[in-house]
């Protein structure tokens, strides 16, 4: 048992993790490791919305041309169908070198520069994390996300399994509430509009695959617990203001040739931590969803084939990039603007 | 909003409660009020057991004669068939002065002098927290308990509402982890075994009562609170161990003419807090237990008839008093001595 901070990041607590070192989880999880020459990482999203099930032309291109263009360590596709109806492809890329990604994007600044064509829009949302601002949690050693950049995964850790776990895992949280300060605030150039988010806007993105459940464990994944997490996501996505939840997406991961694989995630973001914590702590949705996966968990124990994972992130204004163009106004922190 | 802990008793904190100042919980509660000048109360449990369901006369003889005689700021008297099948009954008293108790009981310490019957017991357990080393919440503004013997309850309370509220509340908690210390032994002495138990031990007495529930609310909680409720209490009376509980009692709290009333309550001795804690938060009975909760609020909303309240104590064993007389072996803090 170890803690899901790394040695080089563990200082004297002045906010003392919530369990005491005798607690011991549940189950076992495991956290990303990076080397401790990564001192900032960036996650970037590439989104791009069209109200037809079939692209434009526009759309069709620029996902080609960033197809084309090489970059970051690690590339994922991921579609869904947004609350106004609108088709949504995301590509999320991750780097380990800020001034990579900087030098990249001074390269190929040409997401948000699309001309604007009726009923689509393109958004950037990017991310650049110092390392104790983010941590990953993952069910078993299949590595997703920022994590695929990792060196590999702790050995088996001790924040986890209870509420506040995310809390105990952000290194930066041993001496800082992570509370949000400020306001959401836009700046609009011609079709272009800017976003500044709170400090310590929050993000998670939370995945599931089912790619290795088969028979009763499958059924049992598809009918009893995706559901239940379906109307979870649904209403984060629909009322998640009234909660401190900016905006949420529930996407399912493309493969390589386009079609869906048996990979979904949630992605949303958040007023702060806090607001997350609440929200995953109490309310109907999400309790029936923890609900559910302890049930599923208990049932099939550890010859669980289904894989969970997730990355929880706390950013400063000045390490975001929030850019959208055409989209409509419930796109991403577009809806935090009220 | 204030705080649950009252100016008095407030430090500086070295264990930050869970959450901001900022943090708004869901629905209100209160805490008891004491005097300033109320420095540590007593909270006793005497109680019989018998495997017939018509009481043996000495237990008749026992109880008549405890009725017959004062003592205490709170009396009540509640009533269970506990897993060995035994009928028992359970009368609570409370004191806030520790020194006329103990006047009380040189008067009268006959509870656990009674002579052994066979298929018979009699137990004594009794806890003496200073003020600081207990918490209790109320959903409304009818007290039960020890805090009957309050000044009255506070504002809305800040610290509720979340997990881990209950430390937040307990006032030696705002500097101490009230983490068990040592083990439970025991000594016997003819019939009578007393124990000992570990430090930090842990009590929560936890009410409900649903008098003036009537039509759907009243369906609601006897058909989808209730059986949830005692499927948790079963769990932990069966198999509670596992997960650091000695022992559950889940008693129907009885009126002056010995006929059962609207209320009840679980009464359960943990190791300590941290298990209490672990168990509320992630175990699946009371998960369900939350959920049925949440749900039942939500949909009934401030029109709610349903009254709730809890005492939490964490105590040291000099401030605690476990006698057993011809007790079966799983009967209270019996169990834990394995």
């Amino acid at each position: 048992m170890e803690s899901a901070i790394p040695a080089h990041l563990t200082v004297e607590r002045t906010r003392p993790a919530r369990k005491s070192t005798s607690f011991r989880p549940p189950y076992p999880s495991f956290s990303a490791r990076f080397d401790p020459s990564v001192r900032q990482v960036v996650m970037a999203y590439f989104g791009v919305q069209h109200r037809s099930a079939t692209p434009p032309p526009v759309v069709s291109e620029a996902l080609a041309h960033l197809a084309s263009v090489g970059g970051g360590v690690n590339r994922e596709r991921a579609q869904y169908v947004d609350e106004a109806g609108y088709h949504t492809t995301v590509e999320i890329r991750y780097w380990t070198d800020p001034a990579e990604f900087s030098s990249w994007l001074a390269d190929n600044d040409f997401w948000t520069a699309w001309p604007a064509v009726p009923d689509a829009g393109f958004f950037l949302e990017v991310v650049r994390p110092t390392v104790p601002r983010f941590e990953t949690l993952f069910s078993n050693d299949r590595l997703e996300g920022v994590a695929v950049a990792a060196d590999g995964l702790s050995g088996e850790i001790q924040e986890h399994g209870y509420w506040g776990g995310a809390r105990d895992r952000i290194p930066l949280a041993q001496n800082d509430l992570l509370a949000p300060i400020g306001d959401v605030s836009a700046r609009t150039v011609g079709d272009l509009v800017t976003v500044v988010p709170n400090g310590n806007l929050c993000l998670i993105r939370s995945g599931q695959e089912w790619t290795e459940t088969a028979g009763d464990e499958r059924q049992m994944y598809l009918t009893e617990v995706e559901p239940v997490l379906r109307a979870g996501m649904d209403f984060l996505r629909d009322d998640g203001l009234s909660v401190g939840c900016y905006a949420n997406r529930y996407l399912r991961v493309l493969a390589a040739d386009g079609g869906v694989t048996d990979k979904s995630f949630g992605l949303s973001w958040w007023r702060g931590l806090e607001d997350l914590e609440t929200w995953s702590e109490s309310h109907p949705t999400h309790v029936a969803i923890f609900r559910a996966a302890l049930k599923y968990l208990s049932t099939m124990g550890p010859a669980a084939r289904l894989r969970l994972y997730h990355e929880v992130t706390v950013v400063e204004p000045d390490q975001t990039r929030f850019e959208y163009v055409g989209c409509h106004p419930r796109t991403g922190l577009l809806r935090a603007l009220g």
